[in-house]
């Protein structure tokens, strides 16, 4: 791969989960893989939108002419990590006409009577889609966990369902790529306290996410098991230190990236007769 | 009306259909409306992009906050008015997370199989959501009745049950911005001719753009038709000279601002004791 300005080499390698690591080790200030500061990491950004925006026209085209492929980007992370801001600034950078987006809130009374997957698989991209989730399938091992919503019996076998899942999407064709935004404890203070003192942001205020404060620790715990057990060889999580929100949109914009180049897409050819149709058209 | 730079007042004044207009004389090279060029045309895109964005905010912040108002930009025009190019360069202005947009094809055996709006009604937008038809149920009174696909007798009264759905619509707080989009018979060809010269827009081309070139005439009966009995009060259209692309994008920026606008958002109260959180969160 080449390299780009200010990454020593994959971002996909230098952000993957490597077995062992502990989560509450993670430097959520951290920037790995990356030498350059906020200013520049700004300027690439938008400068990697471009090449975004093109990989996706490419995959968007090859969907449309038939291609099966597609990707689908999965964020997790504790409230205030980022997600949302991903897919504005990110996601916005490319055609909207191809991304399908799907945020998973607290399930409805119709999706609780069905299997936790029920829900996710309704949302997944189709061919020459982006897919993306803000939160997903792992809140059912995360808050759910975390909250005894259901007995350990049945959030137990969950890991290994969601590994066969993604094996399913993997093999018909979408790409995962799972990112867990991880802000500290401090931070996420932070950014409560700017919407509680903003009218503009009130809307983005729930008292409940003090109450999740206090379960930081059984968060920290739930989200070690998720990565543990379900960052696999087709479907690996990255840590997405989400502290620096520049931070967090650069890596991610190059994940993305990473994983449409993987594809290895080029522009699909005419399923027609090209000088036929401009004889035609000439006529027309 | 603020008068907006190069605009003599309101867009959708400007842009709206007349009753007794003639869709043969429309001016599909015209900027009604507008009097700069296109330095300046692309320039206060830019700007009014912005404004859009912050917009599109407020509706999706009230949207979470309960309120049931959306709005719905629906688009027709023939091959190559540039309907993709609204999506991805105006709708991709503004934060993904509340745009859900829909394209409507050729219709599938299922769809084929239900009432002509069981498709689309399943795509309207919900409350605080930005919604974009890239054609839309007004094809069953166009290619529909171009090409007899079912008898007069069924897409006759389909007019009055098109008024009817989007009266529907209007009275559970969607607005319905209608922007058809015209070209002139030469600008086509030469849209259609650069996508037979270059392989990386060979995707776009059909080789049926060209027999419905063939159908031109009967294609403007039925968008007079279209326009004369679907342009009401709540809902009328709006007529997109759109031979240049930098100026059909401004325009349709301009429309779905105004409409915004007329809804007169303000940022949603807190529905929490702010001083309160604020004391919780010191403490948390």
């Amino acid at each position: 791969m080449a390299k780009k300005s200010g990454w020593s080499g994959s971002v996909s390698e230098a952000l993957r989960w490597r077995p062992g690591g502990l989560v509450q080790d993670i430097d959520t200030s951290g920037k790995p893989g990356f030498d350059g500061d906020k200013a520049a990491g700004e300027a690439l950004l938008a400068e990697r939108g471009e090449r975004l925006s093109q990989l996706q026209e490419l995959l968007y085209a090859n969907g449309r002419a038939g291609d099966h492929r597609s990707v689908l980007l999965v964020l997790q992370g504790m409230d205030t990590a980022g997600k949302g801001g991903i897919v504005r600034h990110v996601i916005g950078m490319v055609d909207p006409q191809g991304v399908k987006t799907a945020s998973f809130g607290k399930p409805t009374e119709e999706e609780l009577a069905h299997d936790f997957l029920w829900r996710i698989h309704q949302q997944t991209p189709k061919g020459g889609q982006i897919g993306v989730f803000d939160r997903s399938h792992y809140e059912d091992v995360l808050v759910v966990r975390v909250h005894d919503l259901v007995p350990q019996s049945v959030w137990e076998p969950r890991y290994g369902i969601i590994n066969s899942f993604e094996e399913d999407l993997a093999a018909s064709g979408v790409t995962v790529v799972k990112a867990a935004m991880f802000v500290s404890l401090d931070e996420q203070k932070k950014r409560l306290q700017e919407r509680l003192d903003r009218p503009d942001k009130y809307w983005k205020y729930n008292p409940a996410d003090i109450d999740e404060r206090g379960y930081w620790p059984k968060y920290q715990e739930a989200y070690q098991a998720m990565l543990d057990r379900t960052s696999v060889d087709g479907a690996p999580w990255h840590v997405i230190p989400a502290d620096r929100k520049w931070f967090s949109r650069l890596a991610i914009t190059e994940l993305l990236i990473e994983a449409l180049e993987g594809l290895g897409l080029d522009w699909p050819p005419a399923d027609f007769d090209v000088e036929h149709e401009k004889a035609r058209l000439a006529d027309a």
